[in-house]
């Protein structure tokens, strides 16, 4: 197959570096910064790269694309290209939200003739661009598929073509569950490693931790224009765990402050029994 | 030296094990569970154990005790066996909270004549218990030590012991500081992850999560006896770093909630920074 790689960052350099190194498939990589391109194919990690402006002939020739774009971007990609996707071919993207997609893509897909798969890899790293993708990324990992409408045929292949590159789940969901799940296992994580590290004591955690101030904080380290973007379209789903999270915060002060012992104990033993049933 | 350990539970049984791994001291082991103390004779934990009603002689023979007991109970067995303990000798503690224990400890040493050096060993496990103990659990940890007035030669002991048991940092501190750190990088992580499960789509959470679902809820599986006689005991200071986070997190939830991606990206770029420099 030949496999089409939008947007050469973290998770696209990585895509397109698993392909290389675990199938037999070509590589077809597109990134709008020329040095990420030349690196791409100096290191191997694509057979052929392109401007977005000059890509037309890659994507006609694509069995498979994978937009590894901002979901705006993703979306403004596919409306430019719409025309120059293979038919009957599959276009798939890795963005972090999925309703704000799936209406103009499903929409794009059957104007065009070409079939869309969302997905959404949860793989990453606390750093990204393509100087830090890795073949090795989505090893064990789990990939979220929200096939909709899309035919088995180009679901299968997708399917197929991330166990290959060393996903362990594949999990199939809506955009819907989602953005309701990713809110609550990714979003809301990333806003609490931010205001958890903007207390005026972070600076002095060192020797004060053994590994809860890390845990916490790891995600911290975060690319606040992607991030801004997922929260924001993700914004009523993120802002119901916000405040889920926030009345539980106060519920547990409210124990604490009065010195109910035995209510927070009681609380905590809950809370314990429930994280024990999710491991 | 004949080091006593006054309960033999993961911190008290891995500092018996760490003191017979990496030293040439003896270890006399107290703990109230006969079981327990037959399981540390009998491993080589403790070269001697004991009931609580039955250690004047060990404590009498002891250069350094530990006391690895709850933070009352820690008061509790002091005042009860203040005239058991060798007169200069050190007695440390290992409680997770200082400001309970100082005043009535250093009261307690200068009537007795035995000198208190405060500890906590920045070191656990997601369980507890003796059968969890583990000689390896201080190797690179931070040990905090709140020596207040006790004599130089006394905190040296303490500080040399640690050391040697694999401790990397001795990080000295006061028990208000320690306490207002504590909270921040350790109690309200535990909140945290316990509020953070008790939302009901926890139980959905597999494969929707990269890692981030498993570090912020990773200690709920939280001593709930333990934890809660902690928390009430550093409430002013829990509270306090708790109205800190729902502040920040409110915060968020207005930014996001106004869809201003504007503020919210720059809010996450300042977080950003500031975790960047606790690394």
């Amino acid at each position: 197959m030949n496999i089409c790689v939008i947007g050469l960052g973290l998770i696209g350099g990585s895509f397109a570096k698993a392909v290389k190194a675990y199938t037999p498939h070509s590589v077809q990589g597109v990134d709008r910064n020329p040095d990420v391109c030349r690196a791409a194919l100096s290191c191997g990690a694509a057979d052929a790269v392109f401007d977005p402006a000059d890509c037309a002939g890659a994507l006609q020739n694509a069995d498979i694309t994978l937009l590894c774009l901002y979901p705006e971007d993703a979306i403004t990609f596919t409306e430019k290209h719409a025309d120059s996707f293979k038919p009957d071919s599959v276009v798939a993207d890795a963005c972090g939200v999925k309703r704000p997609l799936s209406g103009r893509m499903n929409a794009l897909a059957a104007i065009h003739g070409f079939y869309f798969v969302g997905g959404h890899p949860m793989a990453g790293l606390e750093h990204g661009g393509f100087e830090n993708s890795t073949a090795a990324l989505f090893k064990n990992a789990s990939f979220i598929i929200t096939p909709e409408d899309a035919p088995q045929p180009a679901v299968n292949a997708v399917t197929r073509l991330m166990l290959t590159l060393g996903f362990k789940t594949i999990k199939t969901s809506n955009p819907k569950e989602h953005d309701e799940m990713i809110a609550y296992t990714s979003q809301l994580p990333h806003v609490l490693a931010c205001a958890y590290v903007e207390n005026p004591l972070s600076a002095n955690h060192k020797g004060f931790s053994a590994g809860s101030f890390a845990d916490v904080s790891r995600v911290a380290t975060i690319n606040e224009r992607l991030w801004a973007e997922l929260m924001c379209e993700n914004r009523d789903c993120l802002s119901e765990q916000l405040a889920d999270l926030i009345g539980g915060l106060s519920a547990y002060k409210e124990l604490i402050e009065k010195g109910d012992r035995d209510g927070l104990r009681n609380r905590l033993k809950k809370a314990r029994e429930i994280k024990e049933k999710t491991l």
